[in-house]
């Protein structure tokens, strides 16, 4: 039996429509370092018909990719919302991928327009040769000039293109399955692969944004956004704004925490969105240039955990709650968000503020163990995090439909490569990436708690955890320890003060103490490294006493 | 291009077990007359289960339509999430509707199975035998030998009924476009006819409530929903509340002002809604009976126009914000909500409150005049309000195919049979049903803006105002008007009060001075019956020079 309802997509094309009359007033502005740019919603829909057909002039049709390359500002807000709306996709490339990264996707994708900021070109141009399906550039705050046209690609002005074009534009009808924008995960291992939103994926995470659950976004806040448009969709926040009528407040170049406190004194915005290096830049920031940040009702956190001292250090320090949240790329991205439920208090409240979060109606998650069995949600058993809803995506774009790293999804979940536990009202901790997780006698140890408990002891700097071969237990967790100057714990000091946090048959046995743990090019422990030290024997091990082996 | 996004459905099963879970500690209380039964919503989930599985031993099965006759408690909002969450349709019979109509939809719907309230089994036995698909009546709290079983229909007590039940079932995967309750209108002209609502267009309505343009519904909410479960999916408060974990407080069948304010002092509820009916009640009752009433946040009215004076009151006396909403059964219901845009204050706040409100990104409004030319959205020029959008009707329900009242529908949107304006940032302003508007040289004059105006007269009681046909401009207004007792103003007097309100061409000429204007059962003007008078030379016109004819 069929409902009787009406079947209309739900179309980024609609809240176009929509947020540049009903939310007219909203607006987005720009940071230009010393005052903002302004651009009303109502301004943005005019924009958004300019930049409409100045594309399709340039032979821009359906389903065709045009890439930005552009800091969050009102012309990439308007990009973000014309192309989708025109039936076209939206690929924000990332302008700090690594120049092969970002030939690759741009090629992948078939991106066949480029906006690109001006101030970007230096970083571009090198690299526009090579990408094979690029047929114009449009320089956005910039001169054209600038760009010197490789064989076979026009370059244009944006103001000049847009300036002659109608305002109107008639947005078609498409279905809510087909692509509005793509984004390609930065994945260390492998090529980036690439996410491909649909009209209806979009939508329906812009409307969580605006619950409770999500950000509460209303027409009542100024969004300071600065975690970046080319980054999983600035967490959904620009399409979330205009179907609210929230204002949005951009930093455009500016990310640097003094001008961030600039554009907050000037502007003061209700909400602000970025990922912990650039709160712990603001907080050291205000440590000496005092401000009142109580403008701020909440500030949302995520990209990487956020360390509790920074949350305690904005509620106790600036009266402003940072609320943590997790997801990814694959995502759209929100999965969880760390709103305590209401009525908790004190410690308990804290431990729901640091976890993950919890996860809403549309993000359904399982815990899945090492051979494929389900988890309990019992706050204590790890699993595998695995993901699936209607923003979560179901694989990776292959144009040539060959399917893309099949090992990243299950039975119609994603996994997540996160391990962690959920407790039965749906509150997420992460304590490991799964490719780090120690799999010990059928059970699994977190090397990121085994680090930071070593960490906790006076005598270390740096500590990294990593699963070594063991013929009893499958893995045994060893510890590369940086000592600090002049410190002089041994492996027996630091294996006993491990005991109040772990089961005796997880305390590790191998120590290695070494001079300083390996690292990526971002900073983050390089265990691949560590592995193949240990693997090749260049690792000088002092071995304790092995615990006995667990029977079943 | 598709996307890469999952395809599975929006899902009342989902919803039902995301809220037994990660909102258990949400609850639903039912005031008793002197406390409240609370079920929590872990609960809930256990109750459901059991539920689905006694209906499933009952037959029931995918598309079967189980009927509820019930008051807002705890047993219905069970029965509102096991029955679609099993995959069989839920049909709230609305037990104010006359007898013949009763059994109309029940047959019409084919309800296999009626949920009946003790309290009501009086009112629904005598029916019984004409409801021809009914094979079990389940009596909930009462005694099922008070019901006669009629033949061919088996009667069961609730609690012994789902006592001996498993609380685990396996609720289906269903496609989100199946059905997943229906409602039919208590329209006042012809048969009732029936809405088929999917688990798609309830899921979407749920997130729009919980967003501040719906109603910021949110688990820190405990929500009195005084509107009832067979009207209108009660505004679609408690599939929301279950989304984002807010608490409900049912009333059950005490629906008087003094049970309403005993229940509000004991349970102090932070949200409302009711019609105006009830709040004039509930204000009357506390200007002899005070209390303090400051824990609603807000109050939603809806259902019919919302008196200002009343919504004034609640500001000023009791410091509790109301706020107007405005949909149709048709639209599930909710349309617009006349939240203010931020920033308005004094007289363009209230002129904002008093309107029908806003529609949100989902539903689109247009206004279409007589010719089915579509009006601009100037917030003056009038239309019949046509609406689309993913949880409006397209169609009514039709089991033997045969499509009902098409005029109701236009080029794929619902004509709603209102007449209003919209302003250009989307609010309406309703001024008179299309079948009363009066159409007159090309242009529409509100029947109920003039009724108002003429009523504004300190020497008149009454006025009603219909369309009488006019050789120059096809109608013009008549005014039939019941002066106050020993008043003696004249129809010159009566027209020269209207000069400030009106433009000259709309000033009516036709004038009855009549004892009582006709009404209908429940009290309102009836036209119909005013429009047959006058055709039938049996109202006493006084006629007053007409207009010039105007020049197109």
């Amino acid at each position: 039996m069929l409902s009787t309802m009406q079947d209309g997509p739900l179309s980024l094309a609609t809240l176009l429509r929509y947020a540049s009359t009903a939310k007219a007033a909203g607006e987005v502005a720009t940071w230009t370092g010393d005052d903002v740019r302004r651009l009303s919603y109502s301004d943005l829909g005019r924009q958004a018909g300019r930049l409409a057909n100045a594309l399709s002039s340039l032979g821009v049709g359906l389903t065709d990719r045009v890439a930005t390359f552009m800091w969050n500002n009102n012309e990439h807000l308007v990009a973000y919302n014309a192309i989708p709306a025109m039936g076209s996709v939206l690929h924000a490339l990332n302008i700090r991928l690594f120049p092969e990264q970002l030939v690759y996707v741009a090629n992948h994708a078939e991106d066949k327009v480029i906006l690109l900021d001006g101030s970007l070109v230096p970083l571009l141009a090198p690299l526009l040769p090579q990408l094979e399906a690029v047929e114009h550039v449009v320089v956005v705050n910039g001169d054209p000039a600038s760009l010197e046209a490789p064989a076979g690609v026009e370059v244009h002005g944006y103001d000049e293109l847009l300036g002659a074009q109608s305002e109107d534009y008639d947005y078609p009808v498409v279905d809510e399955r087909q692509a509005a924008a793509m984004c390609y995960t930065s994945g260390t291992t492998g090529e980036p692969k690439g996410v491909v939103y649909s009209h209806r994926s979009t939508f329906l995470h812009s409307m969580h944004v605006c619950t409770g659950d999500g950000m509460s976004l209303s027409a009542r806040d100024d969004v300071l956004t600065i975690v970046p448009m080319f980054h999983a969709n600035a967490w959904g926040l620009p399409y979330a704004a205009l179907m609210c009528g929230a204002s949005l407040l951009m930093p455009d170049r500016f990310l640097q925490p003094e001008p961030i406190l600039a554009m907050m004194a000037a502007e003061k915005p209700s909400f602000a969105a970025a990922v912990p290096t650039i709160w712990t830049g603001v907080l050291g920031q205000l440590a000496t240039h005092p401000q009142d940040i109580t403008h701020l009702r909440q500030v949302i956190v995520g990209g990487s955990a956020v360390p509790p001292a920074m949350m305690r250090a904005f509620d106790d320090e600036h009266g402003v709650t940072v609320v943590h949240a997790w997801g990814m790329t694959e995502m759209s991205p929100l999965g969880s968000v760390a709103h305590p439920p209401p009525g908790a208090t004190g410690d308990e409240k804290w431990a729901y503020r640091i976890s993950q979060g919890q996860f809403p109606v549309q993000v359904e998650a399982r815990l899945v163990d090492d051979d494929g069995a389900i988890v309990p949600h019992d706050g204590e058993s790890l699993g595998e995090v695995e993901v699936r809803g209607p923003w979560i995506t179901a694989s990776y774009y292959a144009p040539d439909g060959v399917a893309v790293d099949e090992a990243k999804f299950h039975d119609g979940w994603l996994r997540t490569g996160d391990v962690g536990r959920i407790t039965p009202d749906g509150y997420l901790t992460l304590v490991d990436r799964s490719k780090d997780v120690i799999k010990s006698g059928g059970e699994w140890i977190s090397s990121v708690d085994m680090e930071n408990a070593v960490m906790a002891h006076p005598d270390v700097t740096e500590a990294a955890v990593i699963g070594v071969p063991d013929p009893n237990w499958d893995e045994r967790p060893l510890v590369a320890v940086v000592l600090a100057d002049g410190a002089s714990a041994g492996a027996e000091d630091l294996r006993s003060s491990l005991e109040a946090h772990f089961a005796k048959w997880q305390l590790p046995e191998h120590w290695a103490f070494v001079k300083e743990v390996p690292k990526t090019s971002v900073g983050k422990f390089d265990k691949k490294v560590l592995r193949k030290q240990y693997a090749d024997g260049e690792l000088e091990v002092v071995e304790l006493g092995a615990p006995k082996p667990r029977t079943a």
